[in-house]
């Protein structure tokens, strides 16, 4: 069993595993920046270490830094949070050689699903339907012309080793294709060091459905139902439910199996997401794997009751999955709103800054996962997400009833939020009546005078 | 169906009902008194209306100012919460008269289930077992100390109208009782204006287990399983938890079907709790029954998914109850820990004051209820309870490690609270292994060194 872990993170989701650390009896050290002094996880965990300063990506991205700090504090293994180098196929390997297990799959995972052009050869091998597109990468303007003119338009441009909306773009026609091309390319050169880009055929109005695995080192693969993350602005996921409003129980089980069957095709260890695009018809086409816990798991953790970090805490350390498939039942509905420090009047800017008054909702059907307090000042050299926050019922309509009180009751002073944003959505008529696709803010931004919103 | 609702209660209590109303569409009319101006309950309702100073009771217990401000404000109904008037018969019944619902029992069930000799007497009409006792109050010292020669020592004074341990006191011989019955008459004479007392076999190490209790205007009553706060510190609970680690399954269901059909047996309508001792065999005994929501209700909430306040409302609106007695599922276990503002170095003397910092712990299988935040003044007038932390999970075990890491992430600041001590008990192996019986807070504070719970 694992004694002692070092936490990779920062923000919400270090204390996130500074929680499922405490409750499994695990020592944890946290690193941080220099403008990380005053946080949670700093805090509240049983040690820390200062690995660098915040400019310039001189701590969290610091893979030798983090490593030293490991082998100072002597733990046994490495928690990457998500974002940094969660996904860094050479910090896994890095911990391999230094015999720190990294808590998520092996070297080879990483690299494999990390390569957009790559997971999806691996998908199509498993059999797992895919949008129509390049196969592999498209590494000139010429060929990839020719490519997006064979696929048809519109088409969508994404970086190989993309994120987060990183290195994404979508062309309607050849002219803008050229240009959104070289832009995907140089955006995710800077991104990522990797300029690398690969093509498929946009779909207008999809939904963006992802099944959350876990996996063992026993080969034994579960699925924990979906998520449906449609709501998105710029790519950046705003809303999220479980289960999906839209999808049926027989698409719900094709893709769970299918989920299941791509990850048990490279014997995947630990907690991962298939993401899929789903058409209006019920259509689903996988679009990415990501091999890391994901922001948006709580979602699942509140539907299901299983502690997602826990066990990759417990799988890291050698144990069989503690639920069988038939164990997972989904009982419940459960919506999450991301709480940014960002000013919804000026087109969503980031507002870093001092929190002078914090209080977050409580109650029966309220989760908050935060890392924020009264007198928390927010660094700007990080995402704008303070809080998630959760909200579950028997039904959906409870969870969103529940959601619409506890956004009503968030009391945070100092600095804008996109609280007032998540609820006009909460309460849009639209969105409660699921119909929601990831075209669903764009069009939202149109129709809803923004004095609604900000 | 309800529009507007006053809320009769300050602190958390007033808060749940602010949360329950804004779910349910419900407005919401805070009253309050000089002293909670700040308090978050006021903010947080749709209206609020000051009634009068802290001091000398004249606000809370102003039945007058309250109906004043329900007919100012043109009001439904009023939800008295617990403690106040919330068992005071003469308000449910001015309320009657003014045409406004209140949330509860009519007068009668609050009178004869108020008064604990007649509460008594129904029990035995309903043939729910009891403890030996006197038949009804014994009024002159004299009298009572016959009637202890006749039931036997050890011998407990009540006082008919008492809660919460006021008027509560223990006698092992005829000269203690003597002294014991007179200051439980006058301790009662002060709190409740009633100094009537009635006799019982005192039980020597008890467990303190309740049933709640649903009932509609309908006929139908329903219990939701059990709380066991054997955990008590004079009379008060510290520490609530459902399922009971004690009883069986077969004592259970003996429990839940007692205390339906003594609530059958009246009629009762509104939310309501049935209060046994049990002894080291099982036997178990009728204690008395609250006739209003409890501190405690949310253990309830988290192992049965029922919003007990929700269901209060609907009820009070003239719907059926929204579950039948196959509905309820106890599937999880769930602990509470009351924070108090107190230090336990100095026999847990209250500590009101400033808050500095006020973090509240969070995340998966947490639920906290409470009215505080960073910069919020506890004012000296009320009780001490400022927080409850519900931690809940599958299993006890894991229920209490999540409580225990919820304790330790708790930050208050500026004043003292009862949090080192209810993590002592969580750690304790005595507690863990669920053999807490109502003398286990004597027995803990005579064994444990002071430094480890202050």
């Amino acid at each position: 069993m694992i004694k002692k872990v070092l936490i990779a993170n920062r923000g919400e989701i270090a204390l996130r595993i500074v929680r499922a650390c405490n409750e499994l009896g695990i020592k944890t050290l946290a690193v941080y920046s220099e403008a990380d002094e005053q946080s949670l996880h700093v805090q509240l965990a049983d040690e820390a270490i200062c690995i660098g300063p915040a400019a310039g990506n001189l701590s969290y991205l610091k893979a030798d830094r983090i490593i030293a700090a490991a082998e100072i504090a002597d733990v046994d293994a490495i928690h990457p949070g998500y974002g940094f180098l969660a996904e860094n196929a050479d910090f896994a390997e890095q911990c391999a050689q230094c015999n720190i297990k990294f808590i998520g799959p092996g070297k080879e995972a990483i690299v494999n699903f990390g390569d957009k052009a790559k997971a999806r050869d691996m998908a199509i091998k498993a059999k797992v339907p895919v949008i129509p597109g390049s196969d592999g990468t498209v590494d000139n303007e010429k060929d990839a012309l020719a490519v997006a003119k064979k696929i048809g338009y519109p088409v969508i441009i994404k970086a190989v080793a993309g994120g987060g909306g990183k290195g994404m773009r979508t062309a309607h026609n050849a002219v803008a294709f050229v240009k959104e091309y070289n832009n995907a390319r140089s955006e995710a050169e800077k991104a990522f060091g990797n300029g690398a880009v690969y093509l498929e055929r946009f779909l207008e109005a999809p939904r963006h459905i992802e099944i959350q695995l876990l996996g063992d080192q026993f080969g034994n693969v579960i699925h924990l139902g979906e998520r449906d993350c449609s709501v998105q602005r710029r790519h950046q996921k705003v809303i999220e439910e479980a289960p999906s409003p839209f999808i049926s129980d027989d698409i719900r089980k094709k893709m769970g199996r299918d989920a299941v069957k791509l990850a048990k095709s490279v014997n995947y260890e630990g907690a991962g997401t298939v993401e899929f695009l789903v058409d209006g018809k019920g259509n689903y086409f996988f679009i990415e794997m990501n091999t890391r816990i994901q922001v948006e798991h709580g979602v699942t953790e509140e539907v299901t009751g299983v502690d997602l970090v826990k066990e990759q805490i417990l799988i890291a350390s050698g144990q069989k999955l503690s639920y069988d498939q038939k164990d997972i039942k989904i009982t419940k509905h459960c919506i999450e709103c991301r709480v940014c420090a960002e000013d919804p009047a000026r087109n969503f800017a980031p507002c870093p800054g001092e929190i002078s008054l914090y209080y977050s909702p409580g109650g029966h059907g309220v989760r908050i996962d935060s890392h924020c307090y009264s007198g928390y000042t927010i660094p700007p050299y990080y995402d704008s997400m303070i809080a998630k926050v959760m909200t579950f019922g028997k039904t959906r309509e409870l969870a969103l009833d529940r959601m619409d009180r506890a956004l009503g009751e968030y009391l945070i002073r100092g600095i804008k939020t996109n609280i007032p944003f998540s609820r006009a959505i909460i309460r849009d008529p639209h969105f409660r009546a699921g119909k929601a696709t990831t075209k669903y803010i764009e069009e939202f931004l149109e129709r809803v005078p923004k004095d609604i919103y900000t």
